[in-house]
């Protein structure tokens, strides 16, 4: 397999740099591709290695790039590592390629059935466009190029602006490491600049997108991935707002906790993580404000004011805060700091506000939008509300919906919350904050639009690999034509799912009234 | 979970009639997903019994409507009934639900782990446009709605007018098999039109669009379905040209068997197949043409003239292959009929032409379009042209590639001609034809645009219910409040993958350079 991806007809002029970028991409498709399993998952390993070798002077780049804390990177980046050698063992698994083999057979019901041996193959090469607010996680070495590479797909990171440097030095590191594990030159690159970026996304060698940032920037992209003369997937995680919905019971039994929990989730990493909690549905007349005030208070002690990641995400804080506060019938409940330095880097504690469920209705167009930074927004439910009912009035999307309850509280009235947030939401936690996004193989991170523009999979965890397949079948390809997953020998010992001659005279007959 | 998949305030008003449509399935798709396999895989059952004995009646209407044969029509049925048994089956397994379970991990290397446990979930309201070339198996009660419907979502079918009384008739039996079967009122409607099908595209409570048909309107539609406010994935299956490639071994050593399956496969149905073989690459100086000439004689002699399926397929039929014949370099091999009798219907025998490879490639804009119906063009291909190469030049995406080998020829030059395949094709053909296309767990039926707008799953075999589901996880919820195929219980009985507590410690050892 050494034919590049290329349709050669059908490709516009880059720019000369990029052009080698992309054609150097394009070229180690194929030599990745065929990779045995144990060795691209080696390159991974690497890579993790790489990455954790040079910790301290990632981490300290990190800091002064992006203002988060010293701490929250170190773990950022070990996350960063941890994700690289778990998809390591995911290729290695080989269960994500769905290996189906039917034996040709004579009998068959519709006539004789030939020999069809179905597996998952690389898109190709892949554009991401990285975060801001995960320099590490999210970004040049992050879930999307983790999940692109072991897929065995070329990466090409568009950086965030805002940790140039970080983006580079991470790059290089990535790029060594694959190379000195083996992997073709190509294999892994990283741009700058958005126009770059949509000229690569539009680019017919490229064969996939990912994206993690604004619905604004991932709505353009999504519409540019979709109208290209060759449409390709688009996965953007976009804006979540992530409703907290809370019982009577929760606030009897569990007050304190309940807002202990709901600040540290407001407060880390200044509120910018997408899984934040947004709002907050309360039965009116909770009584926790004091609580909260004073939970603020001690959280600004121990964590100070804290820098926005960049200016413009400072300057979109302010104007979505303002907005909020400005609103009609909207009290401060914990004012909050924001303000902007000399070099526009913007400076926060908390802010919690409080609306009535009217208010919030009345004002939906306003009010409904993410606000990203450490910014929440306490909504009072009157007694009696059907809790469902408001999931579908204000979510059509979102990453998570949380449900704080009583300690093992269950009823119809969750039962039903519990079906309508699996409507709208990726995740739904019982308990728990939706800050924290465990790498693990249940994870799923994604859920309607506006959390992603593509809903069909998740940007954590391993099914995350998922988005840069493509099924094919052989159709009595003889083996030594066959790609090793799917041949009798199977020399790379994954799971092979085989339905043998004969079976489909009885489908059908697992079903019964 | 009795709450309905509504966002209220987003829905634009429909015409009455469809307003009761799209209302009822939105409202039927909680209870839908809801039910137990067996039952759910039991009314599909139901609805291939209800087939079958209606099938005198129904493939009478079918033959009225669409000139296809008896015999033809008798095997699509079955078919098609075969389709809707196999999913019952699949349902009733359940591995499709991808089902994990991470336990809570004090110990995990990233920090205390939640449960966690992720499933699929019916997107909701599918709307499934359907095709005129097989009026049972990609129609009202083809491989999309039975896809649509084991998944467990709702579908309205937007009928083709070119069987508007099948149509119905199929929808009537269909409905009131599922009703009989317990399934809700709503979950299966039959809808026409063009502009009520767009219109319902475009309904907020409508989730995922399928689509079977021209690459013209599967463009439009799969513009509309990303446009929306809310976008939603839209399957579409478009246009194919289906090359195959023979090499000189195969015209040395099997000739005559290489000519009587090329002649079957584009005689066929009147050629009006998706996977119709449209280009045959054959080495120059093949001299098959003789053969093929006869071969098209005697396929004659047997089908006689053929109807095309309605008006418009005969006039795009017409418009094609004149614009074909009318090519430069373009040689009549077989003349072919094509008159259009008084009811504007078209009627054919098979077409048969041959190009240069230099004239294909100076005419491609030209040529290398579909031609829907039993044409086909023979490429004359000068000795040592690299094939793989002409694949990625001609080709960006096709339901199939087939090579004509000798038999159980091997070399390097057919493994990159594999490889090249496989990045366009979605299914690899080693000898045999592409017509014909199994319905069995290990069918691929779908390829990179155009072959369809969406290349992450088939719109054939098993694999097809993958369409029609999202992913949602569960943290820390406890069983009273989950569905049932993530609780412990596991009272449907499917695969659980189960992440036990402590694995994370050795993520990463099972690669090794």
């Amino acid at each position: 397999m050494t034919t590049a991806y290329t349709h050669h007809h059908d490709i516009r002029p880059l720019d000369p740099a990029l052009e080698r970028i992309v054609a150097a991409a394009d070229a180690a498709a194929p030599e990745l591709a065929d990779q045995e399993p144990r060795r691209r998952g080696a390159a991974l390993a690497a890579v993790a290695d790489a990455l954790e070798a040079h910790a301290e002077e990632l981490v300290q780049i990190a800091q002064e790039e992006t203002g988060l804390t010293t701490g929250r990177l170190q773990g950022e980046l070990k996350r960063t590592a941890v994700q690289l050698r778990l998809f390591a063992d995911v290729i290695v698994d080989g269960s994500y390629l769905d290996v189906r083999i039917d034996r040709a057979d004579g009998e068959f019901v519709l006539g004789a059935r030939p020999d069809l041996r179905r597996t998952k193959l690389p898109v190709g090469p892949v554009v991401n466009f990285a975060a801001s607010n995960f320099p590490f996680a999210f970004s040049v070495a992050g879930g999307d190029s983790a999940a692109a590479l072991a897929a065995g797909c070329p990466v090409i990171v568009k950086a965030h602006p805002g940790h140039p440097r970080l983006s580079l030095r991470t790059g290089e590191l990535v790029t060594a490491a694959l190379e000195a594990s083996g992997m073709p030159a190509g294999v892994f690159s990283v741009i700058e600049g958005q126009e770059a970026g949509t000229a690569v996304l539009q680019d017919p060698r490229i064969r996939a997108g990912a994206f993690t940032g604004s619905v604004r920037v991932g709505r353009l992209l999504a519409d540019i991935a979709a109208s290209r003369p060759q449409p390709i997937p688009f996965f953007g995680e976009l804006g979540s707002t992530n409703p907290v919905f809370v019982t009577q019971q929760a606030v009897q039994t569990r007050a304190d906790d309940l807002v202990s929990g709901f600040v540290t989730s407001v407060a880390g990493s200044a509120g910018q993580l997408c899984t934040k909690p947004g709002f907050v549905f309360l039965p009116e007349g909770h009584g926790l404000e004091e609580r909260i005030v004073q939970a603020v208070e001690d959280s600004n002690a121990s964590l100070g004011e804290q820098r926005l990641l960049n200016p413009a995400i400072a300057s979109g804080y302010n104007a979505r805060r303002e907005t909020t506060l400005g609103a009609r019938g909207v009290r401060t409940v914990v004012a909050g700091e924001s303000r902007t330095d000399g070099d526009d880097q913007g400076w926060t504690t908390p802010t919690i506000v409080a609306v009535s469920l009217e208010e919030l209705r009345a004002q939906r167009e306003e009010l409904l939008e993410e606000t990203f930074g450490p910014f929440s927004v306490l909504v009072e439910v009157p007694r009696g509300s059907d809790l469902a009912a408001l999931v579908y009035e204000f979510f059509t999307g979102s990453l998570t919906v949380t449900l704080q309850t009583g300690d093992a509280e269950v009823s119809d009235e969750l039962r039903s919350l519990v079906a309508a947030a699996s409507d709208v939401a990726g995740r739904l936690l019982y308990g728990g904050w939706p800050t924290g996004v465990a790498v693990t193989p249940a994870q799923q991170h994604g859920g309607p639009w506006p959390a992603t523009t593509n809903d069909s999979s998740t940007s954590v965890g391993t099914a995350a690999i998922s988005r840069f397949l493509r099924p094919v079948a052989y159709q009595s390809v003889p083996d030594a034509l066959l790609p090793p997953m799917v041949r009798d020998a199977n020399p790379w010992d994954v799971p092979q799912a085989i339905d043998e001659a004969g079976g489909s005279k009885t489908w059908g007959s697992r079903a019964s009234a």
